[in-house]
């Protein structure tokens, strides 16, 4: 790294830009995810990504802006994965099964972007509170597109509508809110969070106390409670 | 005003400390959801207040010290209101719809509140938003609670102790998460949105494209759904 330091043009040729500022942003999400962002210092991000502080400074900027690229990435690194989870071929609650595996299973094995975006990026407050309402507002759409397309299944599209939204922002902050929760409480699969949460939402308490529970199908057929 | 700054301690004498601080506390909810913390002025504050900026500074604090009041008394001010809308000796499912009506019914009449609870304390991040993790524990255990005796009265007391402060942390962000969303679709009645997350949360997504809807009850019998 004192290398680095002494001659970041020439060690620059050697690697891509892209790989060296996926090395700085891997780094960076580690150290912020450990420290906070207002602890966290650019010296240990350098020591970590094993890339010269001028460097980092010439592609990605100081701590506010790299802070930002972090939160930028790992939100479309999540909402990627959500994303390619949703199979839009299956009855919408196997889509929304597959969201909430997809999106629990994010946060299970990029535990460090989890925290990133949703404990330090609020936290900090500022332009990154922003960016995390941004990304709030992306998943509200793609789940409201879920509730739509069920509702149109059953000819409801009209009063789905009206309530769609309301109901995927609830959707997305419960989601949201249990995945906190799990941070506290890790001993808890990610498979068993996404089926707490697809029991609320598709079948509601009252099913669930009167000893109903959804389950995922092999062949996905059109009802997914274990009727009694 | 005038007449305060310059004989504040005389002032003070004629009215209680409490009413000051009242009358303070009133106009900086105002004044911070109006423009947010970093926007907000002492001297706006002081003009709303009719109190001296001596006055503020003295009773409550600088402006960081005088934010964390409002956002600690908004917060006390929701907590007791929903918990005074719960009727412990009505079913669950009417406690639940008690409680999310009291809530929602807060947010209406008091949206400089939530404004500052919910988006300025998070935006500015910091020691703000630790008191709002505050708050969410606080309601994720009295939610907690009336899961944990649903449970109970079905005989799934067991099962509800393992996964229910996790329901209960999903049903807190569900609840807040729409109250955000409201903020932007002022035109839908509270009640309405009350009804939205009583029939995502007791009845399920499955039985709402199915066509049943929960109602509250006039004489609280132990079903809440229309069963077809």
């Amino acid at each position: 790294m004192a290398q680095d330091a002494q001659r970041p043009a020439e060690r620059a040729k050697r690697l891509p830009r892209a790989v060296r500022e996926k090395q700085i942003l891997d780094a960076a999400v580690r150290v912020f995810s450990l420290h906070g962002y207002h602890s966290a210092s650019m010296d240990e991000i350098s020591d970590v990504a094993g890339v010269s502080k001028p460097m980092i400074y010439s592609y990605l900027g100081a701590k506010e802006d790299l802070f930002l690229h972090c939160i930028r990435r790992e939100a479309n690194r999540m909402l990627e994965a959500v994303q390619a989870g949703i199979r839009p071929d299956v009855p919408p609650d196997m889509q929304l099964w597959h969201g909430l595996r997809a999106f629990y299973g994010f946060v299970a094995s990029h535990r460090e972007s989890w925290v990133v975006l949703h404990r330090h990026a609020i936290t900090v407050g500022g332009p990154f509170a922003d960016e995390i309402t941004d990304l709030r507002g992306k998943a509200i759409k793609l789940v409201g597109g879920l509730v739509v397309s069920a509702g149109a299944r059953k000819g409801l599209a009209e009063q789905v509508e009206f309530s769609g939204e309301g109901l995927a922002a609830a959707l997305v902050g419960a989601a949201e809110s249990l995945a906190d929760w799990w941070l506290d409480h890790t001993d808890v699969p990610d498979g068993v969070l996404a089926s707490w949460l697809m029991n609320l939402a598709w079948l509601g308490f009252n099913d669930l106390v009167e000893g109903q529970l959804w389950r995922p199908r092999e062949h996905d057929g059109e009802h997914g409670a274990d009727q009694a």
